[in-house]
């Protein structure tokens, strides 16, 4: 089985290391990093960049796809470059996953029209005006397609898709390697839990807008 | 405010990622990746290189350094290139962490000596053989050394860092912002809470013995 990871400047590191963490210890699993072209790609923050080992042009058939999200996103959204390359491995793909924004970028490719799916809580509504139902939910199966919410909800998009494929054994195991037992020192994770004056600020300068 | 986050062959990216996910928005910070050659480091599995834009010898007095784990960290507890590094920039930190077993290089390089601190939990009872009063605690505070457990609990490391450094509402705002809301699929991600075979599995072909 391949696991295409899709990289592009100005993603969001951990959207992309998620479901990497998660998914690369599948059995008989090879994951690989892509990106228009191969060599480093930089990230949302420029201080990091993480490597694409093969281009679009490589990697055709890959059993699982993920796109992150982040502001690099926006780019995205009328580039043929990733958007041709998702439809076309869309084809043959077993799982088509995003996390974050990521999901904007699947609706504008087509994939993702009528479906319900999730993406950063900032850009929820934002995936409805490319004609897909959005959800708040944290983790969403729609058929093939399975989105994420913002960021760090690709670990748990990765690990429910894991115990999928591998059962619930092989994904409790990567829980426990990963001693993924969250104990976060606040409870402010989303737009519902979060101060008010902390969410209004978001949503107030919100590249998606309201 | 200088963040270094070292990286050596063999890392585990998750361990890496965490911290930076959560401690690189701090006001006023640059974060950099350092080794002991700049350019690429590979991870644990091989399929991911990480960028080190620095070297070891060009990064002499971050304020915060941050030492992840991994398979690889094995070959560096006697590797004077990092154990000398982090010995020379802990003179002039504000905060000297890890994550994973990168407390045991932390140890190694002499800097844990007596004091509290965390680890993977396969990795704990190797932490005490090294001198360090181990804890299975996900995040440990002791003086100005902080340790975080396996692999995600980075995050959790990160964020309670970034609460002491810039205060509740900079660390909430970034929790929001990744949407650190975590829903395991699962419960598995503590020795105490995974099924007992697979803990027992793990116990008995864990590198550091029982």
């Amino acid at each position: 089985m391949q696991i295409a990871i899709a990289l592009y400047e100005r993603f969001t590191v951990l959207d992309a290391i998620g479901p990497y963490q998660t998914l690369s210890s599948l059995p008989d699993t090879e994951t690989v990093f892509v990106a228009e072209q191969a060599g480093p790609v930089r990230d949302d923050t420029g201080s990091l960049a993480l490597v694409a080992d093969k281009s679009f042009a490589e990697i055709q058939r890959p059993d699982i796809v993920v796109v992150p999200g982040g502001p690099g996103q926006s780019d995205q959204m009328e580039n043929e470059a990733l958007l041709g390359w998702l439809r076309a491995v869309d084809a043959t793909t077993t799982w088509t996953t995003s996390v974050c924004t990521g999901s904007l970028a699947l609706a504008a490719a087509g994939l993702l029209k009528g479906r319900r799916a999730t993406s950063h809580w900032l850009a929820l509504a934002e995936l409805d005006r490319l004609g897909v139902e959005s959800t708040g939910e944290r983790v969403v199966f729609d058929g093939k397609y399975v989105t994420g919410a913002g960021v760090s909800a690709g670990i748990d998009m990765g690990l429910t898709l894991a115990g999928k494929i591998a059962g619930d054994e092989h994904a409790q195991t990567v829980q426990l390697l990963t001693e993924y037992d969250p104990q976060p020192p606040y409870d402010a994770g989303s737009p519902e839990k979060a101060p008010a004056h902390i969410v209004a600020k978001f949503r107030a300068g919100s590249r998606f807008g309201q």
